[in-house]
């Protein structure tokens, strides 16, 4: 907890202990790290970077140089988080534009200029609608270009077999990539980084390879035409950016719980660049993904979190100097009979939600388990020939989810030339204008009702089995989609029923013939933001999110309502979002900061040993030898053992690391004459008194001793313990009675004995 | 920490304790409750609500009144913050519409209905532009409507005269009413807030009293034309709102940890309706006022800032269907090299915030000490009628502060009449656009320079004597004044140079002729949030807030850039913003969560009692009389008390809170029989053996013995010591070595230290 190199520094100074020991002067090898799959110690990495800091300090007052060198030092978090968010921004951009070129490659090439996407190839052409633009010449489906045709049943069978090949080839690609340089790289990476920040160290899950592997291969993954979205792995990737800058500053490199800040920061700016939000990005990560969030985070996330916003912009992948391609600009107000629609939709997404969580896990649980989780790459090759096969007919799913999205969420306009906005127009509307009086559907949208009912049904399908292949895949963008369906679905029966209907008393307050009153753009919207709350338990991010999108306050109350609606919901059937399920089914010691544990168990009913148990591993303060401690070592597994005055008092006085014990007497034994193995370890400040006969040399260790081990008593309440864990960051914590050793609880104890009690009849609980 | 009740009952249920004292089953009269001026205990308030929740759930399975019960309690939190945000909404509504009126009333009178502001009394005549409008007819001065001129020295020095003595009669009501009813409603209260929040009682301070005075004294001050703003007040209003619906739900009355999570997101409440920026004050509770912030409080907040900003958008104030008075739109970019004027006013940000601040700092403490202090209402009417004479003669000050920032953030339509925007038109410039090309400043432009040169320096000096005085008193809009003011004067300098010198090599790439490139209303807009960043240290609140009220995050570039430059150049000077000096100056006992404690000192350094003074006042677990127990009681003046096995041993089993101490021993000396001086007083499970033979009856005390005290060993570092009381919210924390009890750590004794660390010299605490 409190790192023995910083009390060295101070003892050595007090005591001017003897010279015996001067080579631990010398850090350790390896001192302050830690290994893999362990959790860090958040208490002892903040004092190691105080201590840096005090020493910078102090140095900065000798000489000009160690003046600048502490002002680079103060000033190197904000050159990270400016870096950060110039590549994130750069990255983003960069997956953006790849994306549309690749997906539009499954349909067509363009012949100006083979880079070109359809809309950039189209851009010349100055047609004013859609229509009109699909003509472009320059633009071919390779149909035309192989055959010469463009129309019938050959040119579409052609398509339609190219366009399954293209997305096989993609996602072979992504997943070949993955497994063969990356395995980190696949899935969305949220339940792993909310782990990672949490203070567990996965190695290399944020490293270069995984990096470049993962933006490579989620633009492959992407452009297959798989149900994933792009927003979650780009938190990843960010992440991974951040990761890599943090080398660049020892600061940083060097100590888990500063490089866990950075990661933050980098999260939301990941999070700014997928949405556009910036706010939104920085409140998702200070809700969602984040453990440890200082004020001086906040403020740094959010800097990273506009520049990766404004990088994106200067880019400008959608050529409409906005950051998303879904933004979007209402014109009509809401009334408060919508909320009714509203709140519905927020039930279906809670409902989705659930439904989402529950059947995913139940596939992932499956893929553990069975002989599917040996073939992965035939898994994705199957999943993508079913996507392919099936999405192609429909145009509402054969086009990219976020395009759909897009469309859903816009209003129809005067010009508009999509399926979506084919209503049957007044003769007398003289000019385009932006306030279009509610029509009657045309034959148009009718169709599209059918193709998207279709769609909702398979996006709903084949996104339980897509999420958590080995390939990267996001949900967000899937889940928006699910909801956006429904809600335009919704949006366009309320639209028609108050067009017919406007004599109904619920319409006749709000809704006057000739008047625009229902916007079925907005209920895609609300859809979407209640989908998306179901299936991660986002509120305020959300909330936020939308907001930002939009851009008026307007709409934050049916978005609001519609969140809470949905959160409720899902909430009824588990308490835990997409992110927490995934990372109890990897079974990853995350201690989450919302579970509330009410239950009424004491400290002593967790610390181990148990009563059936041997008893505890310790160490005596003046009488063990070499020996006796190395034997511990090799016998037990244990990160670290308790220091008492003698066994037969228990009292404790400190705390030893295994890792640094275990340096300290390999050293010991290499450099110090006269430690043998009945050499007597002590770790008192003055020489055992026994000793003083003996023959062999005792060995010193107090340098290595944590003099303040965190300590509660045998009856503090469980809910008290996990308290002081999560707050203070925690790896273990010693039980006493009365002063005497009692045992010790570590996180993961903490965290089995959470799954424990959520498992038990709460009665059963309560007697027991 | 733990509470005594929720003990007993896991012990009565666990040991089936004794008859004897069964009149302890009934809760203590006032136990559970804190005095006056006292420190709140964290851990244990949560405890006591997580207990009280486990008792509703056990409960709920029982009948279905029981579970409606427990649904109403779980919705509780939900209805509270519907209130509060309804009610806040409301006043702020009304505050605003009687400001404007009173305001108004100081120069003149509406004839057709009297009470209407002058914009109310002038909305019904037709007139497009400010001149013509300040021609309606209804709207008469009061020297027109006394002497029938409105025209000519003497109805100047009338209308003077009656402007001072409508702003002396409005402040003297203020001061005497805050006087009178309700001392606490003086200043801003944010200081006080903060305090309350991180677990402080000040009783009354958030009470119905306090609040209606607040209410109406607010109004009058903002009124009376004094150097002040209602933003702070509004904070201070709303938390009076929480305290007040906090009384009706026992969950959160009786539960001081509950309360200040309500009391929370009523402060984001306050910011929502000052500002009406609704995430804006969300992040302003979370970053500046909060202490213990946990997630459900974020979407609660967020909840009741958004209500609160939707009533008063129903009530309209301003008759513009915003928020705010000063809603922009800006129709520009700025470019890149603007940024360095933005700088600039970021410098001057700092400097305003650091010379506030000493300034400031220095008079109330001059106040405090001297007879200033004794004659609050004689210095209130001085300062008015300083303020009053020195502002009527300039138009910038007569008016309304919030009226004048307004001004200077809008940027100059074709129609604009005010003086600001008097520039010289291009007659070839056919009809009013809003995309003006740069003009050169016209005579009215200059002499508005003039006179804003001349406000800027009254604003800076006033301010400093008005923030403090013994009215309710805001100074987010007095900073912002005086950053506006300085801002504008520099864009029009900027808009200017770059009229007259577009050939200069900066203006060259980005200002050609007749192009619209210089905004000056968001220099204004810039210098505002740089003033307000340095007088409040505010961050991301601060951005947030005022990319609420431009809505486009195209200016938020500029305003970091001000808030940064300006937070540095403040912390130069101080690292305390204004909230935090004043709270030192108060000497409330608030622990900072930003203040990072970077010193060497030991736990052992800090507790009590030192080397010289006498040990420690102990409870020995079964060898106190009752007479020994109350003469500790009599003779010291602790809080409480640790229990430890013996004089001898030392080790420590628990500890023991001087309150309840005390009604057990008064409870049962009436009730139990036997219980006499010289009976034992314990607190093991079973009777003391020693106590068999003995006369007196023993006195079992273990019910109230909390068993599981706050320990840290000798040598634990200070900076983790803070950490724990900051996390953990401890009032004390006891000391041990080896098991034994050495020494007791307080809130106030780690305060004391840290206060004491930050005068010392760095380098003689290195080796002290």
């Amino acid at each position: 907890m409190w790192e023995a190199e910083t009390y060295d520094v101070l003892f050595s100074e007090m005591n001017g202990t003897g010279n015996l020991m001067d080579f631990l002067d010398e850090p350790f090898p390896d001192v302050g790290t830690y290994e893999d799959f362990h959790t860090i110690d958040w208490l002892r990495e903040k004092s190691r970077d105080t201590d840096r800091h005090r020493k910078i300090t102090t140095k900065s007052k000798e000489s000009y140089w160690e003046l600048i060198k502490s002002l680079l030092d103060a000033w190197s978090g904000w050159v990270v988080m400016l870096l950060i968010g110039m590549l994130t921004g750069t990255l983003a951009g960069v997956i953006d534009l790849a994306v549309d070129w690749m997906t539009d490659l499954k349909e067509g090439v363009c012949l100006s200029a083979l880079y070109y996407s359809r809309e950039q190839c189209c851009w010349t052409s100055n047609e004013t609608t859609f229509e009109d633009r699909d003509k472009c010449p320059q633009w071919q489906k390779w149909a035309e270009l192989m055959t010469g045709h463009s129309e019938g049943a050959g040119a579409y069978v052609l398509n339609y077999f190219l366009y399954v090949l293209w997305a096989l080839l993609f996602s072979f690609l992504a997943v070949s990539l993955v497994r063969v340089f990356a395995p980190y790289a696949c899935g969305s990476g949220i339940p792993e980084i909310k782990t990672i920040l949490s203070g567990f160290i996965i190695r290399g899950y944020l490293g270069k390879w995984t990096l470049l592997i993962k933006t490579v291969t989620l633009v492959l993954a992407v452009s297959s035409g798989l149900s994933l979205g792009k927003e979650g792995p780009l938190v990843h990737v960010a992440c991974c950016c951040g990761n890599l800058f943090c080398s660049l500053f020892s600061k940083y490199s060097k100590n888990e719980g500063k490089r866990r800040e950075v990661l933050s920061a980098a999260a939301a700016a990941g999070v700014s660049v997928a949405f556009g939000a910036p706010i939104g990005g920085v409140l998702f990560s200070l809700e969602e993904v984040s453990y440890y969030f200082p004020l001086k985070t906040l403020w740094r996330s959010f800097f990273a979190a506009l520049v990766a916003a404004f990088t994106l912009r200067a880019i400008n992948p959608f050529g409409n100097s906005r950051l998303v391609l879904f933004y979007v600009e209402y014109h009509t107000p809401w009334y408060m009979a919508e909320l009714v629609p509203f709140i519905l939709l927020g039930v279906f997404g809670g409902l989705w939600g659930a439904l989402f969580i529950r059947g995913n896990i139940a596939w992932c649980r499956r893929r553990k388990t069975t002989l599917l989780g040996k073939y992965p790459v035939l898994e994705v090759i199957v999943i993508t020939g079913i996507t392919a096969v099936l999405a192609f007919p429909n145009p509402y799913t054969r086009r990219s989810t976020s395009e759909l999205i897009s469309e859903l969420f816009n209003d129809c306009g005067a010009l508009e030339s999509s399926q979506l906005c084919d209503y049957v127009n007044n003769p007398n509307m003289s000019r385009p204008v932006d306030d279009i009086p509610d029509r009657p559907a045309g034959p148009g949208v009718y169709s599209a009702l059918w193709q998207l009912a279709l769609a909702l049904i398979f996006k709903i399908v084949i996104t339980i089995f897509t999420f958590g292949m080995k390939i990267p895949s996001g949900l967000f963008i899937p889940s928006m989609a699910v909801g956006a369906i429904a809600g335009r679905i919704v949006g366009i029966a309320v639209e028609q029923m108050a067009y017919h209907h406007h004599d109904w008393i619920i319409f006749k307050n709000w809704c006057r013939p000739g008047a625009d009153c229902v916007t079925p753009g907005l209920y895609a919207m609300v859809g979407a933001a209640a989908c998306l709350g179901g299936v991660t338990r986002m509120t305020v991010s959300l909330v936020v999110i939308m907001f930002e999108l939009t851009g008026g306050l307007e709409y934050i109350v049916p978005l609001m309502a519609a969140a809470v609606t949905s959160k409720w919901v899902a909430d009824a059937f588990g308490k835990e979002g997409i992110y927490e399920s995934h990372i109890q089914l990897n079974g990853y010691p995350y201690l989450d900061v919302r579970d509330e544990f009410t239950h009424r168990t004491l400290a002593t009913d967790v610390m181990r040993p148990r009563r059936s148990e041997p008893p505890l591993a310790v160490l005596t303060q003046d009488s063990t030898t070499v020996e006796d401690v190395e034997t511990l070592i090799k016998d037990t597994d244990y990160n670290g053992f308790p220091v008492v005055v003698s066994r037969e008092s228990e009292r404790l006085i400190g705390f030893v690391q295994r890792r640094e014990l275990t340096v300290a007497i390999k050293t010991a034994r290499q450099k110090q004459d006269g430690v043998v193995s009945s050499s007597v370890v002590y770790f008192t400040e003055d020489n055992p008194q026994v000793a003083e006969a003996c023959d062999p040399q005792p060995l010193k260790l107090r340098r290595i001793l944590n003099l303040s081990p965190f300590t509660v008593t045998d009856h503090t309440p469980m809910e008290t313990v996990v308290d002081i864990f999560r707050k203070l960051g925690l790896r273990q914590c010693l039980v006493t009675r009365s002063g005497r050793l009692l045992g010790i609880i570590t996180k993961k104890d903490v965290l089995r004995h959470m799954a424990q009690m959520m498992n038990q009849d709460p009665e059963s609980i309560m007697f027991n």
